[in-house]
């Protein structure tokens, strides 16, 4: 029953829990595959990862994690074709990002071969559970965080490196209101905005909810000092369309280095859509809303891919984003997961077989 | 066995580890007493804390804690008189700024019974825990964090809060060096500085191991627009003697406000020694410390009390600070480690009997 693939270790679950899953209605992130990857750091090395059965991790009180916020994720897709084969999208920029988070926090960086060959071993494993629906796909969720004991400041002796997968439909539903933050920030020069670090989403959620409650959906991140530059959008990384010029802003150690935003400004390259990386403020945005050249903003990362964005509020008043035929949302966003699901040619050798 | 105290519950352990204790050669943090309390959040409400054994957390690998960073704590500590009366310190301080932390980092805040009978019950039950030798106490540290599960990137919706006692020794050992921040730094303005959240920490870690390959133990944090004024001591707030004044920073978005801080602020006036909260620009302190008006800098907070520097690096030059007979630092720690431990009347009614 149990095998080895890639040198990884493979301990089968003895149970599926696949038939309980509707595959024809999968929200996202919510059911999680029978098998998970583990790979423990320990006496100053990582070990061997294991794929194992998913279980519940067992911890001190005092493991750092619970204190200390060392904690640092990816977000990762899997799609089956219409021949059943398996694609991931860039893996490798994952990889790196992981271990440029994880240094960051002071956490040890992982070998390639645990995160690449693990990884190829678990959707092995639970290759049944990954959607070929079109809009679905396997969500993959590695992270990695501090179990080392101890209620000192300090950084962790021991950690645990997981990838766990979870079939999962569209993250987004329905329109998306943003407001654009004049008084929260998402992270400090110096800071640590750039690494998907567990922290930098927490200290999110709380402007997030009173931007709902005053009917948005999501934040538009602006610079910590005079809030007067465009940074993120939610989780994402966001795009602004002016005229026929799709802009984006420069990473920084305050701006997540996103997947899907670098595949976006190659791809519109290659399609000679004008694409400009730079500092965009936030009243360029609004004096284009006003005058008419504002025609999308949307939010790109790998959950949603894109999500095109309806309308901003800002300073007490709302902006309408207009309702075009064509946007380049919609056409990249075709592209891309034609890409990522092997219905399109790949030049940019972005697709990854499994 | 099994009892209710100020209507907790109170399930005992089996078994104390207490005999394997050495209470003469505490560490900080790194030995926990036989009991701990446990609360959850669930459907909506906090459900009545318990006294339980000290065990290990289960917890599913999509909880939301190891991904999206919901975490904040408290330091507290207990002290033994010499009549082996148990007394707290300003305790409603650290659960108002517990519930403060929570709420910016969108967690539910906490009743005030559940923290303070809970720790009551908590500590009745694990008096023998609490040390009576000089400079060594039980640390006491409540935590909340998210248990709920699923991979989008939302608060969760459960949560687990726990109180876990740790009988402690001093934190600091030796000489502390520190090295002002020119690169990284902190927190942003709007964002989580002020709360004691888990984040906060792992970011600090990495600008402080290569603080410590250059020789310095500790960071001086500045402000992350320019570096230029002072913000905190490691994980403490700081304060600077300039000839017989007292300066430390006021609190801010970006700066926790401490209970030891405003203690040594209020302490140090009814002394009439000269205090002025103010911004301190780095400047300033490197002029003084080269015309010799800079007297003394340390930390205060919880874990250290008061925590004397000993010098300070600033783009590549190293400044010492004078060794005087006598300092504000062993003044103002030796007057409020007497009136935390009952040695000394206490004016402000900052002690609090157990």
């Amino acid at each position: 029953m149990n095998a080895i693939i890639n040198d990884i270790e493979i301990i089968k679950a003895k149970t599926t829990k696949i038939n309980e899953v509707d595959f024809d209605n999968l929200k996202f992130g919510q059911v999680f595959s029978d098998h998970m990857l583990e790979c423990n750091y320990k006496n100053g090395a990582w070990e061997v990862p294991k794929v194992v059965p998913y279980h519940a991790i067992t911890l001190d009180p005092s493991a750092k994690i619970f204190h200390y916020g060392q904690s640092v994720f990816e977000g990762m897709k899997a799609y089956k074709d219409a021949n059943n084969e398996v694609w991931l999208f860039r893996p490798l920029e994952n990889f790196k990002r992981l271990n440029i988070s994880s240094k960051r926090l002071a956490i040890p960086e992982l070998p390639e071969a645990y995160f690449m060959d693990g990884l190829k071993a678990l959707l092995e494993v639970d290759k049944d559970w990954i959607p070929n629906k079109e809009g679905s796909s396997l969500y993959i969720r590695p992270f990695v965080f501090a179990t080392g004991k101890g209620f000192h400041a300090s950084p962790a002796d021991e950690y645990k490196f997981i990838i766990s997968t979870a079939p999962s439909g569209a993250y987004f539903a329905g329109k998306v209101k943003v407001l654009i933050e004049q008084t929260y920030s998402r992270s400090a020069n110096g800071g640590v905005g750039y690494a998907k670090a567990g922290g930098n989403y927490a200290g999110q959620f709380y402007p997030t909810q009173l931007a709902v409650e005053k009917g948005y959906q999501q934040v538009i991140w602006t610079d910590d000092t005079n809030h007067e530059y465009i940074e993120e959008a939610g989780a994402m990384n966001i795009f602004i369309r002016i005229n026929d010029t799709l802009i984006t802003g420069p990473t920084s150690d305050r701006i997540l280095d996103g997947i899907t935003r670098k595949s976006i400004i190659d791809l519109a390259k290659s399609e000679n859509i004008p694409v400009e990386v730079r500092k965009i403020s936030v009243k360029e945005v609004v004096e284009a809303a006003k005058n008419g050249s504002l025609k999308e903003m949307f939010g790109a990362g790998t959950a949603a891919v894109i999500s095109p964005i309806d309308g901003f509020g800002y300073q007490g008043t709302d902006y309408d984003l207009p309702k075009l035929d064509k946007t380049y949302a919609e056409y990249l966003k075709k592209r891309i997961t034609d890409i990522q699901t092997n219905k399109s040619e790949d030049p940019f050798g972005w697709r990854y077989k499994v």
